[in-house]
C-alpha cells in the first residue's frame, strides 16, 4: 500500500483542462490539498493542465512513476491500465465507475481488471472510488473536497461519502482508503497496512461487502491487540444487500455470521453506523474498564434517572460508593438530601457553587475503589452564566489522576456545541449527545478490555 | 392552569436579597424574561428587593395575587402556604426540594401540602421545581437560566432540567410546566391545559412516574386527535425507578404497561428520551404519511445502502419508482447507469451540476403515485463549494408542491450544522444526524397517520 498512501511521482491520467467551482479536478484537488511530490497530468488532447505539460500517453513519462491515478471513460480503462503496465507501473487507482456497479459489460470489464491485477504484477485500487487520503504528508487522490486532519485514525471504507463526510461516519480521519468495487485491493490490504502503521492508532472500517471473510478474520485478531478496530456493515437488510449490490458490485454476505466472526475476534462491531464516530472517539481517547461499577455525578436528579435506565440496558452497574465518598459530599450538602449513586450534587452547588461542589465529587469518585468509571452531568450555559460550566473544573481535576477510569459528560443547556469542545479539549474527557450513547460508549470500554486481556479477571 | 401560566399578579415568597451572578434570584430572573405583571417579593428580612417594596408577609399585600412562588427552607413552607390561603391565593409554586425526595420528615410534610390542596381551594404545582415558563407572555418562575422562544410545544415535565437544556429534551419548547414531585397538580391537569391552550400544536411529555394512569388515558386518547403528544418515561429500569423514587418521590409504574396503553391512545412513545427533539420536528412540520413507500434520492451508491437498511429496520419499504419517474432522471445520466431506488444521481451531477439534477429528481419523485415520502441524500459543503449544496434548490422545488408528502434531508460533510438549518429553515424539510434517525422519523408519520385515522385504508 505504500504506493498508494506515500507515493513521490504520481501519474494522472485522463485529467480534464477544466479547473475551478464545479470542474471536480483532481489534480487541482491535489494541489490543494498540499501534495509535496510530483505530478504528471496524461491527457492526449491538451498541452498544459494547470501550469504543467500534459502528456499524451503515460509510456512518454519516462521516470519511474509511483502511482497512477485513472480517470476516464470506462471503454478506456482497461488499455490505459496496460500502458501503465508497459510503463512498469505497480499502483493504479481507477477511479471512475460503470463496472461492477453497472451492467453486464462493466462486469466483464472489472472481471478483467482483476485478472491484470494478479498476472502483471500491478496493484489496482477500485474502481469506483475516491482513492486515498493521507493528511500526514498532504496527499489526496480524490477529486471532491476532503479535510486534512492528522488524526491517528485510518479509515477503510467503499464509498467516497466517507472520505468526504467523516464527520457523520468515523469523527476525524487521518488516513483513509476507498476501496470501491474493490477488483484487487481489499479489506485485508487495508487492514493490513493500517495495522503496521505507527501513524495510526485505531482503525474504523465501513463495509459494504465481505469476501476475504477467514484472512480477514485472523488479521483482525491479531491487529486487534495492539489497535482498536471498529467496524459497521451496511447492507444488513435484504433492500440493503440488493442496493449494496449494485452500488459495488458487492455480495453483502451473511450478517449476522460476520458480526459474530468479528465480534469473537474482538473487534468493537456496531449495528447503527451512525454511532461510529462515537465509538471511534471512546476508543481513542479513553483508558479500557476492566469492570462495570459506574459513578454518577449530577447537577439534576432527572438525569440521573436517565442514566440509571442507560446503564442497565448496556450491562452496567451503578458502584456502590464508599463511605468515604458519600461523607465528602455530605460535608456539603444539607441535611435531609439522601445521597446514592447517581450522586445529585445540586444542594451543594447551591451552598458552595458549582466548582467546588463539583470537584469535590468528582475526586471522591476517581478516588473510590468501588469506582471503575465516571459519568458527568452538568448543564451546558450560555457565557453569562459561566460559573455552572465546570469544563475547565473537572479537567483541572482529572490532572491529579493518571488516565486509569474513564470519565464521560454529558451535558444540557443552551450552550452545548461550545461547552462540549471545552470539555473534550484535553482528551481526558469525552462527551456525548444521549445518556444511551453516554452508557453505551462505557460499555466498549468493558469489551475491549475483555477482548485483549481475556484470562485476566476484572 | 391559568393563574400559573398567565398570573397578573405575583407574589414571591422568601426571594433573597442578593442578586447577580450565581445568586439564583427568581425575581431577577422573572424581570429579565421580561414579564409585564406585578411582582411582590415578601422576605421579613429585607426592606426592598431588586427596587422593589419586600412585604413580611404574603398577608399584608392586600391585592388580588394570582399566584404565589415559594422558595424558602423546608420547614416554613407548610407555614406560609397557610399564610396564602388566608390570602385567599388560588395558585401556589413550591420551589424548594427536600420532601417526597428526600426523608420521612419530607414525606410527611408533603401529604400535608396534598391534603391542604384537596381541602383548601388552593391548587399546589411542585414542591422541587423551576415551575412554568411561557414564552408567549414572557413569564418563567425558574431561577435558573432559560431560554426565551415562542416555538408551539408544551412541555410537561418532572425535572427542571428540561426546561433549562430544552435542547437535549424536546427541542424547542414555548411553554413549559415542571411538575416535580407533583404533590397536587399531575399530568392530567397539565394535559388538559395544553390540549385546550390554542398557541399549543404539540405536547411533550418527560415522565419519572404516574399514578393518574387511567384517566390521564382517557384524556390522552381525546387530546391526541388534535394535537400530537410525545411521551418519555425514564425510570424504566430497576436502577432507574429507584432513582426516581429518590428524585422525586415518585412510583415509577410498570414501564410496559403504560407504554401500551399510551400507545393504543395513539401517543408516541419513545424508549430512547434522547430521540425526543427528532420526534417533536418531525410531527410538529412535516405532513403525515397514509403508507411506507420511501423514494430516496441521493448522491453516493454508499448512503443508499445505509438508507435501505434503516428502512427495513422501522418497517418502511422502498417504493417502486414509475417509468415516469426513472425516465427523467434517466435522461440526465450516462446509459450504462443502472436506476432504481435508492435514486443515485451522482452521475447526473457530475455531467448536470447538482442543482439541475436534484431538481429534477424531487419533482419526479414528489409527483410520482407510488411514493409516500421522500429522503433526500446530499452534502454539506463548505462555502467555497456551495454549487454542491441543494438545500436552497430543495427548498424552491417544495414551494410548487402542497405539504401532502414528508420530505426529509440527510447530509454529510464538513459544514453540516450550517447547510441542515438552511434546509429546515422554511419549515417544509427536516434534517436528521442519522439515517436510523431519519428512518425512523418518517415510522412516527405513519404511527400517527394510522392512529387518528384507523378506519381509513393507506
Amino acid at each position: 500500500m505504500q504506493n498508494f498512501m506515500e507515493p513521490k511521482r504520481v501519474a494522472l491520467i485522463g485529467i480534464s483542462r477544466k479547473s475551478g467551482a464545479g470542474s471536480f479536478n483532481l489534480m487541482e484537488n491535489m494541489l490543494t490539498f498540499g501534495f509535496g511530490g510530483e505530478i504528471f497530468p496524461v491527457n492526449p488532447n491538451a498541452g498544459e493542465i494547470l501550469g504543467q505539460r500534459a502528456y499524451s500517453n503515460v509510456k512518454e513519462i519516462k521516470k519511474e512513476i509511483d502511482l497512477a491515478v485513472i480517470s476516464s471513460p470506462r471503454e478506456t480503462t482497461l488499455s490505459i491500465l496496460k500502458d501503465c503496465v508497459a510503463a512498469n507501473i505497480k499502483a493504479a487507482i481507477v477511479v471512475n465507475q460503470g463496472f461492477n456497479d453497472a451492467d453486464r459489460r462493466g462486469q466483464e470489464m472489472q472481471q478483467q481488471m482483476t485478472d491484470m491485477a494478479r498476472r502483471d504484477g500491478i496493484r489496482i485500487l477500485g474502481p469506483n472510488t475516491l482513492g486515498v487520503i493521507n493528511s500526514f504528508n498532504n496527499f489526496t487522490t480524490s477529486f471532491m473536497p476532503v479535510s486534512k486532519e492528522r488524526a491517528p485514525v485510518g479509515l477503510i471504507c467503499q464509498s467516497g461519502i466517507h472520505l468526504v463526510g467523516p464527520q457523520r461516519f468515523s469523527g476525524k480521519i487521518g488516513k483513509g482508503i476507498d476501496l470501491g468495487n474493490a477488483c484487487d485491493i481489499g479489506f485485508y490490504d487495508a487492514l493490513a497496512h493500517f495495522g503496521q502503521d505507527p501513524e495510526i492508532k485505531i482503525i474504523a472500517i465501513h463495509m459494504e461487502g465481505m469476501n476475504q471473510g477467514k484472512d480477514f478474520l485472523s488479521l483482525a485478531a491479531r491487529v486487534v491487540k495492539d489497535k482498536p478496530i471498529v467496524v459497521h456493515k451496511s447492507g444488513r437488510s435484504k433492500t440493503g444487500a440488493r442496493a449494496a449490490m449494485s452500488h459495488t458490485g458487492s455480495i453483502a454476505g451473511n450478517y449476522r455470521l460476520l458480526k459474530a466472526g468479528l465480534r469473537q475476534a474482538g473487534v468493537t462491531f456496531l449495528d447503527d453506523g451512525g454511532h461510529m464516530p462515537y465509538a471511534v472517539k471512546t476508543l481513542l481517547n479513553l483508558p479500557l474498564m476492566p469492570d462495570s461499577r459506574i459513578g454518577v455525578i449530577t447537577y439534576s436528579g432527572g438525569a440521573g434517572i436517565m442514566v440509571s435506565d442507560g446503564l442497565e440496558k448496556h450491562g452496567l452497574h451503578l458502584a456502590a460508593f464508599s463511605a468515604e465518598t458519600i461523607d465528602r459530599v455530605a460535608a456539603l450538602s444539607p441535611q435531609w438530601m439522601p445521597l446514592t449513586n447517581p450522586l445529585d450534587i445540586w444542594p451543594a452547588v447551591m451552598l458552595h457553587g458549582a466548582r467546588k461542589a463539583y470537584s469535590v465529587a468528582l475526586k471522591a469518585v476517581l478516588n473510590d475503589p468501588n469506582v471503575d468509571g465516571v459519568i458527568c452531568i452538568a448543564i451546558a450555559p450560555l457565557p453569562e452564566f459561566s460559573f455552572l460550566d465546570v469544563s475547565e473544573t473537572l479537567n483541572t481535576v482529572m490532572e491529579e489522576f493518571p488516565a486509569r477510569k474513564p470519565v464521560i459528560a454529558w451535558t444540557y443547556g443552551p450552550n452545548i456545541a461550545e461547552v462540549e469542545k471545552r470539555y473534550e479539549s484535553r482528551k481526558r474527557i469525552m462527551a456525548y449527545p444521549t445518556l444511551d450513547l453516554a452508557t453505551w460508549a462505557l460499555s466498549l470500554l468493558i469489551d475491549r478490555y475483555k477482548a485483549i486481556h481475556p484470562d485476566r479477571q476484572p
